[in-house]
């Protein structure tokens, strides 16, 4: 399938309801078609109960906000349900699909978003322990380090980056707001060894894409999904995410590339390491070199392999089920070369990748400038 | 897509948790396959919260349960998931593909039901105004009696009909219990004219179906979804269900029958006034004609359209999302010859209604033997 129009809000902590984030984002991505045109809507959204909204039923909502009656379907996968959604959608089989993702996380009310995004792990195992992600994540960092030597500059130097990137993205929580290394390095500890600057933000937002048989100058070529045991403990080794892998695997099959043919990535850092990882999970590095991939200078804007030129997860914003739609959003701008400040130098094939739960569900698309 | 397995597990108030049902309606679905020879599995579940299981990612929760990696997508609808997944699935182009539903949805507080699945009616028109879903469908079931001279006997007359059904299925809630049609008509007022038995029971259950591409004796030859405002109000004809009719169109087109072809019928009779509604609106009578179809016994199970051999929403149970896939193991076993004491007069051709919300979102199929 291919792009026909792409957009988002602002990830943000405005107290703006998710229908009318919802509506913004497709009126952005409807540019260039119009709603009658559209066959049907996969949905994405995680029925957050802590902002007030009750909503167990969005894609009949979405009926009557669009004044439209069609297929529409919900695919909700925790933070990875907009990957999900696209991956859903581009099998689908419609001639023109919309695929949104709307999410109100932020509602004054910060100790019950942890709670609630606690829910996406195992109940009996991990919820009862109060292993939240940053704690489940800490214990893969920890891994990681004992066993490659990584450090835990390597993930500062992750989170620096993608707030350099951000301070240039309009739409990130935290454009124009630069924050130094020091500050990063210096910052509290949540789960050793992640500190605050290790975690990304919790926010607000919608994204929208269009997805059509209609060419255009943008192409999904290749599009995966995996998933894998919902504890990070029942795998055979915690630093190695075999549901990127397998999606990946999909992925690169389906279009016929290899991770040497990538310009640049969307990459889904809920937390520092695992952007690091995801660098060895994706082939772009070894196992145990992802280190080596921001020491060395290749993930950052003017390198060789940019990642998250956006600002990521970390400082665009996770708004959670719209995160993977808002990946192909950046992609979409960057390879029609609208992206602004940010702007890579001509880039021709992207992947992104989206992970719900602590890689229980992951989705890797891969896109590609084409005729144009 | 054929149906190679089909099972469920007994509807009932048990306190059992969501995964072991899930399990057990598994194991019973893949008698005649293995699980690695399962390519991807559509699921649906409606995150209750009230049964203390908090579960968000249950798609990686069901690789750990399953111990296999796959794509593994959630296809919520409120009570219509599983007509939503059975549809998805259809269209995924997997060789085989697993669909299952699961829902504990009694956990011994009665009231906090109510409130849990006021969820997916609209929040600020329904849900603050405290419009349940009995006094949605009494809305409705007034004006089908004020235009169309229905009576609240033949309402009597439905449930009495789909429990007379239900003491033949060893899997209904209402299994061996008899209840009268005095004891129906006598019942207390729940919402004018809507009484006790008018309403469907809430309950715990499982079921799950195998879609292949192999030839078996049973095929799905024709689905559709449809989608309505949210609201009924929002409509400019309560008593037509638009969402019905669009989703029947495009399921009778696809298998090029007629309602005339239909042997029997899975209706969702979550309340009467629906049952008798979907008569009309999946073509088996004119508008307004619904009374009709239950005063001259057509729609009993010895009559010419069976509808709800199995009991039904109303006396095998109405689990959430498990609801439309359970439709589906009844039309399979009726299909087979293996309904016991329910079986109907070897039916050729069944159709399956499936509704999520007050007809916000609805999934027809039609299944048909063939060959053997």
């Amino acid at each position: 399938m291919y792009v026909k129009g792409a957009g988002m809000t602002k990830f943000g902590i405005e107290d703006v309801s998710s229908r009318q984030m919802l509506l913004q984002s497709i009126r952005e991505a409807t540019r260039d078609i119009s709603i009658k045109d559209i066959d049907a809507v996969v949905l994405s959204t995680s029925d957050i109960s802590i902002n007030g909204e009750r909503q167990k039923h969005y894609s009949s909502l979405l009926t009557s906000l669009l004044k439209k009656r069609m297929p529409i379907i919900t695919v909700p996968a925790v933070c990875g349900g907009g990957g999900a959604s696209l991956w859903t959608a581009n099998k689908l089989g419609y001639d023109n699909i919309l695929v949104v993702a709307t999410e109100k996380v932020q509602a004054g009310l910060s100790t019950a978003i942890t709670d609630e995004i606690l829910q996406a792990a195992d109940r009996i195992w991990e919820q009862y322990e109060g292993l939240v992600f940053p704690a489940q994540n800490a214990l893969v960092a920890q891994q990681h380090m004992l066993k490659y030597g990584t450090k835990l500059k390597d993930l500062s130097l992750i989170a620096y980056k993608n707030h350099k990137n951000a301070t240039r993205n309009p739409k990130a929580m935290f454009y124009k707001k630069e924050v130094s290394l020091k500050k990063i390095m210096k910052s509290p500890t949540v789960a050793s060894p992640l500190r605050l600057y290790d975690c990304s933000i919790s926010v607000n937002g919608a994204a929208a894409v269009v997805l059509s048989r209609d060419k255009t100058d943008i192409k999904i070529v290749g599009s995966g999904l995996g998933t894998d045991t919902i504890s990070t403990f029942e795998r055979p080794d915690p630093t190695v995410w075999t549901a990127t892998i397998r999606a990946a695997e999909a992925a690169y099959s389906e279009a016929g590339l290899t991770p040497d043919d990538i310009d640049f990535a969307e990459i889904h850092d809920a937390f520092t390491i695992v952007e690091l990882i995801a660098y060895e999970d994706l082939g772009f590095c070894k196992k145990g070199e992802g280190k080596n991939m921001i020491r060395d200078g290749i993930v950052e804007i003017d390198g060789k392999l940019p990642v998250n030129p956006c600002g990521g997860l970390k400082a665009k914003g996770h708004p959670i089920s719209p995160t993977g739609i808002a990946q192909v959003v950046e992609i979409t701008e960057q390879l029609r070369n609208e992206a602004g400040d940010r702007q890579l130098a001509s880039p021709k094939t992207a992947i992104a990748q989206n992970i719900g739960g602590a890689g229980g569900t992951v989705t890797v698309n891969i896109l590609k400038k084409v005729g144009a």
